[in-house]
């Protein structure tokens, strides 16, 4: 049975030499930086459930290269099964993190890709790579490693094509073919969870021109291979991060970050026996299209667990605020909404996996055009719940006080006493809800929740809307349009 | 003339002793802590403009109380061209600190509120309220004074009336009448801006019953008065804004806060002077209704600048990453529809002022069903501009390097050659840009980039599915439908 | 006064000999077709409430041209009031007929224009057509005659500009300048209630080149003159107004048209008197800007009307189901949504109105981008309102039996029976407000209620969701991730 | 194999003696009359494409009760294959008749909810209604037989239950058992196409009480049993369907009507034979919830084709005007949202689907809260759809001259002339590309074209913007705010 446990993840993981920047330094100990820890922490439940008897089948399958069973991060799709299954996984893993299992997750997409692409480049050109290719899964599985897809190049001046640009390095290429292997350069952006990954899969999807070969890259690197740099993301409230003894105040302080980084290539060997594509431009859209289509889903499929939680914490919050979210009639609305939008989201993705296409090589790959547009809900959805959730909880998301205010004598007495709403629930427990909603709201700059909440609510405008409006006058004109006379 | 400069408000203000508590600490040099810094910067820009002769008509007025120029912060609005010019006031400053200028703004809808209230008081019981409120009124315009309203009560459960709470102060009452003046204890909640006021009216909006007499108040206060006690809040991206030397990672580094806190009144004296409403609860109904009337176009009138700024920064954000905003269709969508959203707000909130309803005592009210709809449009339009700037900008506005990275020779070099996009804006530009749109989406947990930006952008998404769509099928349904045969 | 009675108004509108085609057939008593009866109706309101003591401020004003009390709809907009009490027309007169009072509401925008471009012409070019245009007003004004604006061209290929065109007529042109004035042909479409019309104004708004001069026009023909032909709209719907006795399945029987007619100009001649605009080009774009700021606010204001009576018959579709709209929360939150939208439109347009420009001619001019932004504004309400009251109606919107079913008796005993719902309601007084509610939905062909209804309301689906969800499981997430224990 | 040909059950059909009433009288040759006929072609397509080799794996299935080839509409779904495939017939069909396909979209669910719910009855009670309910089914399989679902009942006073409505008949229920069978009585509302039908499952969702026994009843009866009548519906854009000769006019005219009736049953007689359910009140809700799940997947589904028509209809339109649709950047975006629209109801559907619960009897039924959730998206989608169509087809989807004008000389010559536009597409095709767009958008009041067309096209409005506003102002603003100086 090919499964770590999360702690072997975390001390093969420790091993790797890495060099990682952040806010200005470069990290010694990296793995204990209580960001890059905090996205450890998330890679690491997708391995704990994996060992769960009641997971089995959401998180583990049985691989039909190695004949033994792997986490379904590291899985084939050979049915429509094996990919609604793979969407599953991140139902469940996403609403116990809350934010970004990126590290694995779109190593599975590399992994279905290359697989069907290199398929089809052996039996177009006759050249070898797709077994090359299985060896090096056969590893990946054996060894249940992590392992992202780096595909998004820095990409430079927007109106230009790949080889128009000011400098030939804005997107990621060979610079030197060597006998045993070849030396890439570049930058990829946005890798989400990419610190706590132990092997990166670079690829270069989209068309290119025959004179942009050395483009037109397909291949794998260990995480710690010389000439890698990570230089991490910085997002405004990451400074609260890194304050001593922070919890409630992170609103979710195990997990939380998004932990995304540039990859600096700089001047990085890779042996022919890693790499799965070196300057067959024709098959950079084909790459393109069958990444956005796993990728599409998969992204989609994590959101729906936010939402998930996103409903939750919205219950949650009325109930900490004295309101049962049942009872009440327009928080009962609001948080069915979430569910809605949860459940829409849902459905289409899974739709968009039960109409997959099978391609040659026996990997299944969902719907083109519904995997698009299942993000696209999405993200609406997302920003739709966001709204709701912040109309729900009420000011407090944007403006409560720290923790430490919570710890300090004087304040303590006065917080106690007039943040309490609920009686059944504690003040502490009350900050930590809004806390999680100020997260999941996506809203530290508070400029939302001021949108929303400056004045009174939305529903107490409305209520005022409603009772100020003279609707006798109104229906009067309605009778009288439609002749009724009594 | 009684109009302060910026720089007299800064010294009075440094004057007052107050008790201002915030991330767990008692604060000693409060006006120059950094966030509360960055807020008396924004409240500045009002004593600024005021001082500019092109901003004379929209900036000041006539004092019919005073018969001197006043800031229009303080003025009544005895006219409904002063209703709309307080509206520019507020269209103006608002673009300019990107934030929340509260600490006078809500002072003028408590200084109108009353104007009007304690008139009908005087008419009805025969008291000699008016009076004495103009007789405060005179010293706030003669001094220039700041004042913010505090009306929201931290209320306890939901689902209890104000006398039904388990505790008594859970609601602001008066604790004693005593000679000379009255006692009261209770805590306000989002007192936007509030720290840097030097006056506080406090105020009971909302319908109390007979038993509930204590509950009934309106009175001003010394923000230094005895007993006053500042809890400031502490939104996660707050965190950023304590580090040392911060600026680009702050997006709006000068303004940039909402220092809002609790304001805890912990039995403050109020002599019978500047007590302008004790008990007479059938009023506080009144005093809602009107209040909710001025402060929905207010709070709707600035949120006009924020959206005109995300206007701005989304075109400013395209141009960064090589886009011009006019030429390319999607984004010139996008951006227009930014414009148009901070366009609708703006009429509507002139419109509801435009249709004011004069009050016996000489005060324009805006248009009650007209103002609550705007606000409601303006959250909406908010949600859905942060939508779309996110959209326009891209990624790195969740997933930026800090700009201390910038300053690291190693990551410097990186970041200098990778993040260049459009030949003509420095890196260092983009990436202020970028922090811009950070903080303008209000999006610090990168929750809702990464719900947005997963992958591809999702104009990618929908040219994929432009491409893939077979039209020609969908068509030929159509024609059949319609009997066209060629 | 110069105040013609509605019946003076159709007395002299029979006078006229037109030359109108519908369904096929050119028609004889043409002011008796039940189509364009309904349309005159419609035009007749203006007239009526002019009488009217309660509506002299809202529908009449002195005219500085004649120095009599003259209607609204022939003024010119001499100030901000001016402009916004035109508006105000607009909300009493279209609630009160539900459909379209365009045959004098587009002269209005005419009038105005003309006024601004004949002055600014004559400044910058020494003609005297500014002098010309004010006889032609002041005869328009004493007569309180009505006269619509002809602006749209047929326009042919889009692609392509006005003198690229396959056929030189698909813009109105001059084919020949006599003597004493202009022969001109084209055709003008989409002109609402323009049947009921005395008076035509043609204009072409948009820039035109040097080469285009011809097309370059503004002038003003009785609607009588020979070469105009009428070819009226016939949109599905008004098929039912042609059957015998049609009074409840119309929704609305008096009005409830848009009469819109092609009008054919074959060679029409315009003797100079009534020529306002002759070849001069650069005078083409500031008509269409001026027309658009104005006709914006105007068609805007009269879909506000249209909401507020959806309002009303949701109201009282509502109650004519059993159920009171303001004591059902999911009712109560359409209706006063529909509210919401009225509001917002209303205020939007009274906004762009109070923010007016004058012209040098003394005209005032709403503000460009809120008055276009208001129109975007009023169609996106106007189809969110259309889904509220089906919703809030319900199935029959689309399904109700004919009112003829009701007169046979075998019908009329099942009827009777089974589409009782309020006691207090009558059958028949159910099916008007049905009838009244697929009106306004304008949602014939019942597509639309079955997207809403099939099966169940929606609000039955979110009950259904409600229920079903376990929010246990989700509440148990947010509280993990918040690190609540207890 | 058990598949007739249409025309065979158009043989069988007029078989029937039917009572039926529309618009005031009882119809003789009921299959003739037009509007039914246009009904009755619509059913045809099911039976037509059964026929079709390509169709086979959509259209048609192995039954397992009667071991023959059937069509999917008499299916029961025993595997989530089945029920996704019965959701591409309804994909296949909608968009080939562009309106309902009713008579045996509800039988299917009918079957396969009472298939199941008899299952649980007889393990429950002791009694042999499923059975009873297989030979039922064998019948109908057998003979291709076409059978509505009747759910609904009239309902009476919402805000009262069953057994408390002022006349019992409100509800159906059973007003005599006797010795072989039982008499009901009541009438069902919103029955889609059911005239069409050759059978009706009598059917009672919801929960009832102990004492209301007698409204619990499943059972089916030939359609045209004694006591049986129709009164048909008769939406305002009916009357166009039955003036000679229509045909462009009608936009749709082949198929086009909804035909939903009122099915009185006026002391019906059913033999317990094919009684299926007879005051087992206990089972009434699962029947409800059953039935949901399956309809909403369906309900969905169908509006899935109309949206793809709608896309088609837009593009079609767009060429009609001269515009190409995928060349034109606002076309093709608002085009394509039309097609994202379809396909995120498409994968919410299929997804639904994909994630069923197998009921112990076999049956699959779709997830509940998916199958709810995916309705309410259509509901949405289906109106913004309806917006968008009219956005890109334009005014004339309102405002088109009636087929009859292209038949009169006089106006035949003008039209011709005057609304050409594409140089490609006859002006008889470009009305006919109207017309369907009209019928789509379900507008044919004219309403809402005019609210979203009325003096310029949305497009229009939205460059009016983008021209007018000031971007260097506002990116002033953003620049100063993000520090950027140059």
């Amino acid at each position: 049975m090919a499964l770590r446990t999360a702690e072997q993840y975390v001390t093969d993981l420790k091993k790797l030499q890495k060099e990682i920047y952040m806010f200005g330094e470069k990290l010694d100990d990296w793995t204990e930086h209580p960001i890059i820890k905090a996205s450890i922490n998330a890679q690491k439940v997708g391995f704990e459930l994996a060992q769960l008897e009641e997971f089995q089948d959401v998180m583990t399958m049985e691989s039909t290269l190695i004949g033994q069973k792997v986490n379904r991060y590291v899985q084939l799709h050979t049915s429509v099964d094996d990919l609604i299954k793979r969407l599953f996984l991140n139902f469940e893993v996403q609403p116990r993190i809350g934010s970004c299992h990126g590290t694995r997750c779109s190593g599975t997409h590399a992994i279905n890709v290359l697989y069907a692409v290199t398929y089809d480049m052996d039996k177009s050109l006759g050249t070898d790579y797709h077994e090359r290719f299985k060896r090096w899964v056969t590893m990946i599985q054996s060894g249940d490693l992590t392992c992202t897809l780096a595909a998004t190049d820095v990409g430079g001046d927007r109106s230009k094509r790949v080889s128009e640009q000011m400098d030939p390095d804005l997107y990621t290429h060979i610079v030197e073919r060597k006998q045993d292997g070849i030396v890439i350069r570049g930058a990829k952006m946005y890798m989400s969870a990419s610190p706590a990954a132990e092997w990166h899969v670079i690829m270069s999807p989209g068309a290119y021109k025959e004179n942009e070969k050395d483009y037109s890259i397909a291949c794998a690197i260990p995480a710690n291979s010389k000439g890698v740099i990570y230089i991490h993301e910085w997002p405004a409230v990451n400074a609260a991060r890194i304050q001593e003894d922070a919890d409630i105040d992170l609103g979710i302080s195990t997990y939380g970050v998004h932990s995304s980084a540039m990859i600096i290539l700089d001047d990085v060997f890779v042996p022919y026996e890693h790499v799965f594509l070196c300057g067959e431009t024709q098959f950079g859209r084909q790459i393109g299209s069958l990444t956005g289509r796993i990728q599409r889903t998969a992204a989609t499929a994590c959101k729906v667990g936010t939402l998930d939680v996103m409903a939750g914490a919205a219950a949650l919050a009325a109930e900490a605020n004295g309101l049962n979210w049942k009872k009440v009639p327009h928080i009962r609305d609001k948080v069915t909404r979430i569910v809605t939008l949860a459940a829409q989201c849902k459905g289409c993705v899974v739709g968009a996996s039960a109409m997959a296409e099978e391609h040659p090589s026996g990997i299944f790959i969902p719907d083109l055009i519904t995997a698009n547009s299942a993000k696209l809900l999405e993200a609406e959805a997302s920003i739709e719940a966001s709204k709701l959730l912040i109309d729900v909880a009420g000011g407090l998301t944007g403006t409560a006080p720290s923790e430490r205010d919570l710890k300090n004598p004087t304040t303590k007495r006065y917080l106690e006493k007039y943040l309490k709403a609920n009686p059944d629930v504690s003040v502490e427990n009350r900050m930590r809800a809004m806390r999680l909603c100020e997260y999941l709201c996506g809203v530290s700059s508070t400029l939302q929740v001021q949108a929303i909440h400056t004045g009174v609510s939305p529903e107490g405008q409305k209520m005022t809307i409603a009772n100020a409006v003279d609707m006798d006058k109104l229906k009067n004109y309605a009778k009288k349009l439609a002749n009724i006379r009594d």
